[in-house]
């Protein structure tokens, strides 16, 4: 039998605390517990989180793994508590599908410039405007091809919008339809990049990608769909690029500081459209699936 | 030589007027006049028009057909005056490109209630919602299997939706990954749509189609997205049905009356989303390309 997925043979801590509920469904191969529920922290095999604080791990001297419950481990890679033990993130199809619409949603929204129709249907002003929505009049960029990137390059094809997809390496698998660069062409990716889509990972080669250097490079009145981590983007920057026109507009779903601080200009730019990092989230049932197939290769 | 394709042997008469410039690109093989400029109303062969005045074809003897800028012909099929020439239609597979876009734009608009991350977002408020994101949570219906049904059932297939699709007849070319279903079924289709999106032709059987009756038998919640025609929908059971929360919303880009009159109730209503017929036309090309084609083969 496994070591680690046999009956009752586990103890984890769920940090996640708010999502705690649907995580329940882990029982009877592990034994989940809140923080306030631990009696013996030298009895905590694993720790279920995605950002953590930064003495978290400290209680816990005997981890053997860190499950993210979310698709990015940038959080926990942060975390000055971390013992050096293996880190696993979610991959969950119908997490990178839920991507895929609100990208979608953001294209045609900067592309046939909805900000605009719902304006005018608040004055009662009937304004056509036709003749600008074919979407081959709109390039795409989407940097980054895990799941995420793939099925928000896939859902584009298929709305006939034309695809580049920008990646590390040469993808062994192709996505059909669309075109794919590597990163050191980054500068002719982005100067053929009408609506920019970021889902990159978060890592120190990442951080900060999206910022006045990138703005500049892309066409004049381009648009950004930030979807990554907030510390991709420096906001000072893109403000910056918004107030010259060099962007059109952007919609962000991630920030610096989450939630958004009251103060922050973002919150009233005209030309920012804000959502609470919601694009996507995996199901519960793909984390407890995830965290399974981890704890197996673990034997 | 083609009787009607050769050079300058015949004369369009150019209805549209505002959309006059772009077939200017019909010349040399076709004389494009704007009414005022026809001398000889005998001599006009064709007429080119969308929704032509009661008497528009009165004034002219000889035509032989009559070409639609639009992919419908309702408006042409309607005028009292028409003479009982073959009418052809645009088929344009951007368009379609066109269609599909902007029917995800809904669904993701309802699906995901972008409506309150706006709202949120004016008021500077950090609202998150998460766990209602799968694109498996939202069946679609598209009633209608022309070139822009099916594009928009593709797309909405490739971003996780479980999509249906209803046709008069079983399609020679079913669509991988829909369902599709006859309209014979209609209430079974109802019944199992959460999101549906009209873009049928408009004919005697399917005016008024978009009434009280098929609201009912949509699920509870249910939205509308109508890309058809205003004919299709009775825009007073469209209200009741939002005002008793049968539906908790719904998209319209086309109107009984167009321009939407000023008294109407549906401009402040705040479960509508409306949009001024803008979600796709024709490319003035894929006009002159149709057009061609239509009098070749009348040869």
């Amino acid at each position: 039998m496994s070591r680690w997925t046999g009956v009752a043979t586990c103890t984890m801590l769920d940090m996640t605390r708010f999502q705690g509920g649907p995580y329940r469904a882990f029982a009877p191969e592990v034994r989940l517990l809140l923080p306030e529920e631990v009696e013996d922290p030298a009895a905590v095999d694993f720790a279920l989180t995605f950002v953590p604080g930064e003495g978290a791990f400290a209680l816990y001297p005997n981890l053997r793994a860190i499950f993210s419950v979310g698709a990015g481990t940038d959080g926990i890679d942060a975390c000055q508590s971390r013992p050096d033990v293996p880190v696993f993130r979610v991959e969950d199809p119908d997490q990178a599908q839920q991507m895929a619409g609100f990208a979608a949603f953001h294209v045609l929204w900067h592309h046939r410039r909805m900000g605009e129709f719902l304006a005018a249907q608040a004055r009662g002003a009937w304004e056509r405007r036709v003749g600008d929505q074919s979407p081959t009049l709109r390039r795409i960029g989407v940097m980054g091809f895990g799941l995420m990137g793939r099925a928000i390059a896939a859902g584009l094809v298929a709305l006939g919008y034309p695809v580049t997809v920008l990646s590390r390496t040469t993808p062994r698998d192709p996505l059909q339809g669309a075109r794919h660069m590597t990163d050191d062409r980054l500068e002719a990716f982005l100067a053929e990049t009408d609506i920019l889509i970021n889902v990159l990972p978060l890592t120190p080669a990442t951080q900060g990608i999206l910022n006045a250097g990138t703005f500049t490079a892309l066409p004049e009145g381009a648009a950004l769909i930030q979807l990554g981590r907030g510390a991709h983007l420096v906001e000072a920057d893109l403000l910056a690029a918004l107030d010259s026109g060099q962007l059109s507009g952007a919609s962000l779903d991630v920030f610096e500081t989450e939630p958004l601080p009251a103060g922050s200009p973002l919150w009233t730019h005209p030309k920012l459209v804000l959502t609470p990092h919601v694009a996507s989230t995996p199901r519960p049932e793909a984390v407890v699936a995830n965290v399974k197939r981890g704890m197996a290769s673990l034997d």
